[in-house]
């Protein structure tokens, strides 16, 4: 079953609203294991609409609107469709009835009517959060049309409630999606390791770039969803062996709650000591419910005094290697572990830019220390003399800093390509 | 000028991703006076892709896709789209040297010096956080196509920089877009106070809601861009008047950044001491370039313990009134501004949940405290029924600690309206 989803309405095209409904509905379809093939959003006119809705009933098996279906002028959604599909609309008195109960005592007026007229025959979808109801209906040609209301509170109720089950009735095909979150390797350095397996029809793979971060992304589709989660299985497993180390979770949320979560397991805690990031580690980490358990201390050091005064480091230290040195990110990352008593500190020193860089030291230059029980890891992240944005290279260096407590804590080696980053293990 | 957005990506269709792309572009093209007629999604299938192209380059004046450029295998857009249109593609030297410097060191594999073939004749935009280019030129049927990256980060800078003055170059009218940007006030009370305002067809005036802020963009357009300037002026000020003290800057980026202004215009300090928040605000303030000038210092203590060590909150203060309190807000911000000699001192207490509520300290309650060189001033943000998520409490809490410094700092009042917070001041 292929499907579309047309979205109506004008504030989409102005861009005032994001459509969030589309994601909604297209997450629900795919693991209904019905295809989407393509959404089209118009806005409030009737000509436009109709053009659309004739070209949806052309090529789709199914087609799903959102939105135009209230009391107000510009609601015209059912008028266009059912026109389009060759229906007549008619009151539907269980619809009419739940409007007046809404507005409980108030008088109704036309327009609020005007909701209750509903396609000759098709299956109703009461609206349990609102006053417009959904419907659904088959066309004369066999194509299946969905209505649903645009304001997501109403309409994500309705499709799980009403139109999926509606739409399910038939279907015969389950899709299990999972993902597989790497750091470390660029977009290009993955989809070469992994070109084969993209190349599947299904299970498929296909790769993601996410701020300093990459994922890849694995579907099957079978007759069931045991089936689908089988298929998906071996996929994930090639993807891992290949990309190694640099797999940090699978189907886990981000990098912190990864981090998170394995040091949560070990019962082991973590303090971080930041100049550059700026409190950008300890706001991640701490974007995890529950992150209370491994983190208790965090330190924000912008200024060389306070680093002195909050973490130890040493004054000749500053004065001999500079704030931006890996001998000011090892002190700032011992200052925080004696200070906080935790089992690991991290230090970070860096130029974010866009001012603040010379020659020596140049803007994305940053250094970042773990001290551990097994000793300390250094980091530098080096300019790669492309110009990236102050939010892009914090981003990066905090990523790197949680990579290299997953890396400590699972014991396993430094990142070994990257080219922004070596890594040197000492005690 | 009609245009029409093709959002291509399978990922969109899976509802993986929400197209917030296309929201932007939309506000775009609507400010540059561009008309969207339609926007369409497809996946990363050349066929279909082909389709809506040839669709598009039959009703709309101009074509924008956004995704697809990458150096991946499912990378199709301007292989499909120059097809379509009846152009060749050929290497760009320039964007290969950039791909090239960008990878500084590594050697270029196929499919990164793939991202450098385009469109002949056409006229390249370099992509200045990516690889990927983008790229504009006219058809032979005189229909423009622009073609941008999917990754916001990339196509944001892209379409500003470069795609909008392409498009702008043969328009006759010039417009101006002016932001006026406001705390404390929900959408709805902001849209009653300037009602009229929005109403207008020249210059336009449109609320926008951004997490727990708002904005208002008005937007002005005239025969060039000194006369578009001399229309916005009138309604920006109308709006100033309207709404405030709420205003907290007009063509300002962020919060922190008229926080950060308004400190260093004084020169003077602020230091921050956060619990819930986690190092959220440090964060922010730190992301504004030259923070360096007035934020030399944060803790982030999540623990008690930690409270009591960094900054000297009294044990009995917590064990008397509990760690999320007026007193100990206030504790930690007397704390803080001691121990770094800030002159102004930030303390953030609260439940961010999802867990760790009571029927007494609900999640959502947040106590914030300011100690500055004219007293205290304390607020509270009590949850509104609505549940809200973590990162929205968290955001909302973040704003309200950087309102309270900027209203401090310019003399002013405390919020009068918001239901979610009241504010004291005292010595």
């Amino acid at each position: 079953m292929n499907a579309e989803i047309i979205s109506v309405g004008t504030e989409l095209l102005l861009g005032h609203t994001v459509n969030t409904d589309t994601a909604y509905v297209a997450r629900e379809l795919s693991t209904a294991g019905i295809n989407l093939l393509y959404n089209c959003t118009v806005g409030d006119n009737p000509e436009r609409l109709r053009r659309a809705v004739e070209l949806a009933l052309s090529r789709s098996d199914v087609l799903i609107t959102t939105g135009g279906l209230g009391p107000t002028g510009d609601d015209l959604t059912k008028e266009t469709v059912a026109a389009a599909a060759g229906k007549k609309l008619v009151l539907d008195r269980e619809s009419l009835r739940r409007i007046e109960q809404y507005f409980k005592g108030r008088a109704l007026g036309e327009t609020q009517k005007k909701q209750a007229m509903l396609p000759e025959g098709c299956t109703v979808f009461p609206n349990d959060c609102g006053t417009a109801p959904g419907c659904g209906f088959t066309t004369a040609a066999g194509r299946r049309i969905v209505m649903l209301p645009g304001p997501p509170s109403e309409l994500i109720p309705m499709l799980k409630n009403y139109a999926l089950p509606y739409l399910e009735a038939d279907g015969h095909t389950a899709i299990v999606s999972r993902i597989v979150r790497v750091f470390g390797l660029g977009e290009g350095s993955v989809a070469e390791r992994i070109e084969d397996l993209c190349a599947s029809p299904n299970p498929t793979a296909a790769t993601y770039a996410k701020e300093a971060e990459m994922f890849v992304r694995v579907t099957a589709r079978a007759e069931d969803e045991r089936k689908a989660a089988e298929l998906c299985g071996p996929v994930v497993g090639e993807l891992q062996k290949r990309l190694g180390s640099y797999v940090y979770g699978v189907d886990v949320e981000s990098l912190e709650e990864a981090v998170v979560r394995e040091l949560s397991k070990r019962r082991l805690t973590l303090a971080t000591a930041e100049s550059c990031t700026g409190g950008l580690i300890a706001k991640r980490i701490t974007d995890v419910p529950g992150a209370s358990e491994v983190f208790h201390m965090g330190c924000v050091t912008y200024a060389n005094d306070v680093k002195t005064l909050l973490l130890g480091v040493p004054e000749q230290t500053l004065a001999r290697y500079g704030a931006v040195s890996e001998q000011t990110a090892e002190a700032m990352a011992r200052g925080i572990r004696e200070r906080s008593g935790a089992d690991y500190g991290i230090g970070v020193t860096g130029i974010a830019g866009p001012g603040g860089g010379t020659a020596e030291k140049p803007v994305g230059l940053v250094y970042l220390a773990l001290c551990g029980p097994d000793g300390v890891r250094i980091r530098a992240m080096r300019p790669t003399g492309r110009r990236k944005g102050r939010g892009y290279l914090r981003a990066l260096a905090a990523s790197n800093a949680l990579d290299m407590v997953r890396r400590s804590v699972l014991g396993l080696g430094g990142v070994e390509e990257a080219a922004y980053t070596h890594e040197k293990k000492g005690g």
